[in-house]
């Protein structure tokens, strides 16, 4: 029996995995499956000859339970939602998988969303940027990313589930993840997750949005040399997702910020002493830091 | 009689502007001539033919006394006393232009500086990285880069200079940073510079080293998708030349820094109070903002 790939919601990560997987994944008797809410997307997809079939909302139950592998690309809490909602309508045996960027959001009613006899493994790939939607998704979208995969003591094995097949599932995922492209596997739990990418996503995602609102005009361009525009380029931000991102990570997202806050502050101290040696000093580290950061 | 372009400072800046020259401004009869400290810089751009005669800097009044044109590649304060030390060692008539980051240091004593019989014209090429040196010099460095002239009442024409030569060199220097592939040329005075420079470029390098200074450890770049590695690239400082720049233009780049913390407790506050509706319509604004920005 062919293996089928499943996607709910065909926006730009949807689509790209769809694509990923069509280019470099599926083999001749194995099919992708996408339901969404906007039928363009999916003629789109259709079209394309990037899916096998397209499924609305109505449909939702028949189309789960086809796929042996989904991924659920929607927004985290509707994630949650989908999760609860369909708890029982999973095919047996098969993988779900999530790509939200807030994984404690999970754990709050465990029991309420764990699917039934399906296993389930969360996981993040580290991939985004400004652009949205279907008609941005590319099949290289991926390449070189890092992705993240939740083991975590309070995420339990689904009923039905053993360790033995959790344990081949885990690995099927990660060679399916390497065959899309991604090249660096990090395995971690919920909690570090939510703290590492409160840090190096969100905490930029906010600092980026502090620098345009602080422009005094929109012509700062004119007086570019390439700093601004890399800096805040993540700044075109799609704004429900990133407000609903912030505010599910909040306390740890707060303490970022204000961590950062001292350090903008440590500098700014230096600069208003004026004492040079000092400031030489920390931005020598600095540069240290960094480099260390790319080996 | 064959017309010369001289670079004093051979590192990234004035190597890109060596490669720049000899790849799209010298024709047969034109020469570029260079002086550095550091021999190596300089017989490297000889063994590629990039420069047709090195000086060392003992030899910088033989230098001076036979360059048309001349790029002075060195730190801000470094510029003032190289000015100050050489004001009556240009060749009459010839155009002497800087690279340096901060405008208003010119200002302070402007007649000590000011040099004799030689037109002078404050320039900013925007353009820069994490990397030094003249072996990372690149002519294609410049392409589609902002550049800065100043036109200031406080910058008075050198003695010997008249108004219509003066206007004749700027439209040169226009031709020629066209040529050497700048695309966007923007005039203004110096304390309108240092402003801008002070948010742009200043404030970004500020912002990036406290987000490295802020990051709990060095292996946060497995959890990165992009945003971190962006934000911060520009932490690989040249932490001498950064300290220059921010210490002079203190008061300027204060000012944005405070600015700069006053929009991230806005975002700060929004996300403490959980005010979702109000943070999302934040996002939405920056959003709108920097991409009318890249317009």
């Amino acid at each position: 029996m062919s293996f089928t790939y499943g996607i709910t919601g065909l926006g730009i990560m949807g689509g790209s995995i769809a694509k990923a997987l069509k280019k470099n994944v599926v083999k001749n008797d194995e099919k992708i499956f996408a339901l969404d809410k906007n039928p363009d997307s999916l003629k789109a997809a259709l079209d394309q000859k990037i899916i096998d079939r397209a499924f609305n909302p109505e449909e939702t139950k028949e189309f789960l339970s086809s796929c042996d592998f989904l991924f659920i690309c929607l927004y985290p809490h509707t994630t949650v939602e989908f999760l609860k909602e369909h708890k029982n309508d999973f095919k047996t045996s098969s993988i779900i998988t999530d790509i939200s960027g807030v994984k404690s959001i999970y754990l709050n009613d465990y029991d309420s969303l764990c699917p039934c006899g399906a296993d389930f493994i969360l996981g993040h790939p580290m991939a985004g940027g400004e652009k949205e939607g279907y008609t941005n998704s590319n099949g290289d979208y991926f390449k070189n990313h890092n992705y993240i995969i939740i083991e975590d003591k309070n995420i339990k094995l689904p009923r039905g589930i053993t360790e033995e097949e959790h344990k081949k599932n885990i690995s099927f995922f990660q060679d399916l993840i390497t065959k899309m492209g991604f090249n660096k596997i990090t395995i971690t739990d919920c909690s570090t997750h939510d703290n590492k990418i409160g840090f190096t996503s969100q905490l930029c995602h906010v600092v980026a949005s502090a620098m345009v609102e602080s422009a005094e005009d929109r012509e700062i361009t004119s007086f570019g040399g390439g700093s601004f525009e890399d800096l805040t380029r993540i700044a075109m931000i799609n704004s429900p997702l990133w407000t609903e991102l912030f505010l599910s990570n909040k306390e740890k997202l707060l303490s970022h910020i204000e961590n950062f806050k001292n350090q903008i502050t440590k500098i700014e101290e230096l600069i208003k002493e004026e004492k040079s040696a000092e400031l030489e000093d920390l931005l020598n580290d600095v540069r240290k830091k960094r480099i260390d950061m790319q080996k």
